[in-house]
């Protein structure tokens, strides 16, 4: 058996997410089903990062194991051809058998869109979410240079989750406009707890808008609650960009 | 009767092009439609451009003519919320009644966006042209900056085509490739001959690709044969940006 890695790429818009669940496509469905139809073989891949329902990717990473002499770098063209429009896997490359794409993962990146203008652009409906009233992109960067560094993340994590810790190191997060008014935050860590760059975009968003100020982060964190920081920004805006072993 | 200009914003994937026509849904028809309903009366739009299949706007620009007491500036937030999410008014304004969108327009603006790259992205996936083999951007530039200025550009142009005149005035046309290897070309003069911008699009492939020579262009607009051209480029990565007046 050898095992291959996986980048793939993902318009999340019509998935149920990335894991395989009863009541709808998902990402890892589609891989499955596509790679153990094209090698013949019961393939079942082990992905880094499960993102959720309309949440889109530009180098996710999984890996899975098969029986077949194909060279590595020629996976990636042969199952292309076989996955829908919107799943491209973008590289594919041979790795040791004790490598784990997520227990090996030591850098993810993410970035959140939103479209901050007065009227949607339909070419941008899918990745972007689309807020009306004006955000202040600077306060939103200032905001987000305080959650740079390693801290306690309870603030910042859906509490219906448990992880074994919830501190995360954080070593860099930007805001920036574009001239389509789509205001970019950027994120990069050692890991991320559930929904934690959601209710990041959510609370730079309430701090765009004024209603919280950038130095309010600090007290965020501390406070470990939930409901001290802002809501969950919606999935559509998020897009997974890389994962670094 | 009030004439109204409106700005309108489309993703023309699922469309057959802007005019009406018997085979397919256009972007007229469902602004014909929209308006008419909403309004309750026959209104019937009149465009600047009649983009192709498949084509995109950020600021394609109709006029129509009603009997109403709404603010004009009320109409394109009236009508968003009847038009599908793909079509969106941008801007609504009253114009005079001798205001005419194709004849009193100054200068119209296009992109075309080419994803240059070994592997597709699916988020790009509608509004540019995936191209696997590597194009030189900065010899794409240089070609450009020959087509500047005013020229016969007959040999740019559909032959199917029959304009009062193929000279036309190129006041910017450049080329540059972002971080995400798409290759922009933009492109604003005083008009464009039919697939004239789709023609030069295909043209600068060719000069990207090594089978033409940016020093060329000249040659290519003296022949004023469309066969001395390169091929017209896909219509999905054609987008129109802007028509001033």
């Amino acid at each position: 058996m050898r095992r291959i890695k996986l980048t793939v790429a993902y318009d999340g818009t019509s998935y149920c997410g990335w894991q395989v669940q009863p009541n709808g496509i998902t990402i890892e469905q589609v891989l499955n089903e596509t790679l153990s139809s094209f090698f013949k073989q019961d393939i079942r891949v082990v992905g880094a990062s499960r993102t959720d329902a309309g949440v889109h990717a530009l180098g996710a990473v999984c890996t899975f194991d098969f029986d077949h002499t194909m060279p590595a770098d020629k996976v990636a063209f042969a199952i292309n051809s076989y996955l829908p429009d919107d799943i491209v896997v973008q590289c594919s490359e041979e790795v040791g058998p004790s490598f784990h794409p997520r227990y090996d993962a030591k850098e993810k990146t993410y970035i959140y869109k939103i479209l901050n203008r007065k009227m949607p652009l339909p070419l941008e409906r899918f990745d972007t979410h689309f807020y009306y009233y004006p955000l202040d992109e600077k306060k939103m960067n200032d905001a987000a240079s305080h959650l740079v560094g390693e801290h306690d993340f309870t603030s910042f994590a859906s509490p219906h989750y448990t992880a074994k810790t919830t501190i995360r190191n954080i070593y860099e997060c930007s805001v920036s406009r574009s001239d389509e008014d789509i205001i970019t935050i950027k994120i990069r860590g050692n890991g991320f707890l559930y929904n934690m760059v959601r209710i990041i975009a959510g609370t730079l968003m309430e701090v765009g808008g004024g209603k919280i100020s950038p130095e309010d982060i600090p007290l965020i964190l501390e406070k470990k609650d939930r409901d001290a920081a802002g809501p969950t920004a919606p999935a559509k805006g998020l897009t997974l960009v890389e994962v670094r072993y």
